[in-house]
């Protein structure tokens, strides 16, 4: 990769885990969590892409809601609405991965942003909780747009909020769509592939890819 | 359901079986079958959805054959292109379900029709095969717009090219985001919902539900 003059990370499964509301799945339904922690992720991205296509848009809390709702109704889990509340409030409290603060510290040079579908509230939670409100420049939201990735409309809102051409950028993601839907946009992308899964088959492929987090620094020595 | 006019239908997974092509994939790699037709229907699925959001529509052969491809690699199948030939012909052959000749037959009063996803030569061999090609006075595809449901302008298609208004056409799908997708447009539909699994949360209902095709006659009545 070369010309990186930023670089712009996407939040959920990237920077934060998703999956760390397992735990409090699991607490309200023993044994199921990882069952309903992953229909609900699932579902949520479901319903990003759908709402978007029938231009039907609502904010990532109430899509996230309406994945949770979907989920426990599949599964056949009773969930009394201070249960649903619960587990929603855990989306303001994700953990960061491990290595967030070590890896953002070595690119600290340039500038640090975010774009992700949350909406900026649930963001600006979720950033401050983990003590990385100070790293970024720009939290930047698909709410502005109204549409979710991989609309281009989402990735359009990088170089024009950074004032940085889009060859310049280089957006980093855990998402296999969010990858491409980057890339078909024209941002130069590095995939964070933890758990060593294929791509998906959708016609564009990443720049680099790495492990973790703390190996984007070796992009900018090459 | 009130002043129906005509029945549009959805082709797969409502008069055609799309998991008929389990069998042909346990064969192909025994005891995996399931788990690949699944995730193949899956990923073709989501396909529709990420390529129209990224702008970037490829034909419905094209797309089940991409997810295809990526379910055989995230279970871990070698698959040879002969197999995959093999496999993605099934897609032109695929079973209709047992009671479609009986329900369409006591439909045939009304004009009936297809509104599909499907690529238009892939309809015209799944419905000649199964010997409904007399049944339908319109057999129309996505590809004519070139973007897939749940996008309005599919479903547009409908009153357009049957030259009637949209309340007066009956949509039948199976589908429960095309069942959604139908309604916020503003047709009448009618779920089939023969496994008796929840509809999606995505904010709208069908005006009717029956568990087989055969069931449809007795909207008309009501």
């Amino acid at each position: 990769m070369k010309d990186i003059q930023a670089f712009v990370f996407d939040a959920y499964g990237t920077l934060f885990d998703v999956h760390s509301v397992m735990a409090a799945c699991n607490k309200a339904f023993p044994g199921r969590g990882e069952a309903l922690s992953q229909l609900w992720r699932a579902k949520q991205l479901e319903y990003t892409w759908l709402k978007t296509l029938m231009g039907r848009y609502e904010d990532f809390w109430q899509i996230t809601e309406a994945g949770l709702i979907f989920a426990c109704k599949a599964l056949g889990l009773d969930t009394p609405p201070g249960v649903r509340t619960q587990l929603m409030s855990e989306y303001l409290r994700l953990a960061p991965y491990l290595e967030v603060h070590e890896a953002l510290t070595s690119l600290a040079p340039l500038p640090l942003s975010i774009l992700s579908n949350g909406s900026p509230w649930m963001l600006a939670a979720v950033v401050e909780r983990a003590g990385l409100k100070e790293r970024f420049v720009q939290i930047l939201s698909a709410d502005e747009v109204k549409v979710y990735k991989p609309s281009p409309l989402v990735y359009e809102l990088a170089p024009r909020r950074l004032g940085i051409p889009k060859e310049s950028i280089c957006f980093v993601s855990s998402n296999s769509f969010d990858v491409i839907g980057a890339k078909a946009f024209g941002l130069q992308v590095c995939r964070v592939n933890r758990a060593n899964v294929p791509l998906d088959e959708l016609g564009f492929v990443p720049d680099a890819e790495v492990r973790r987090l703390t190996e984007l620094q070796q992009l900018l020595k090459t």
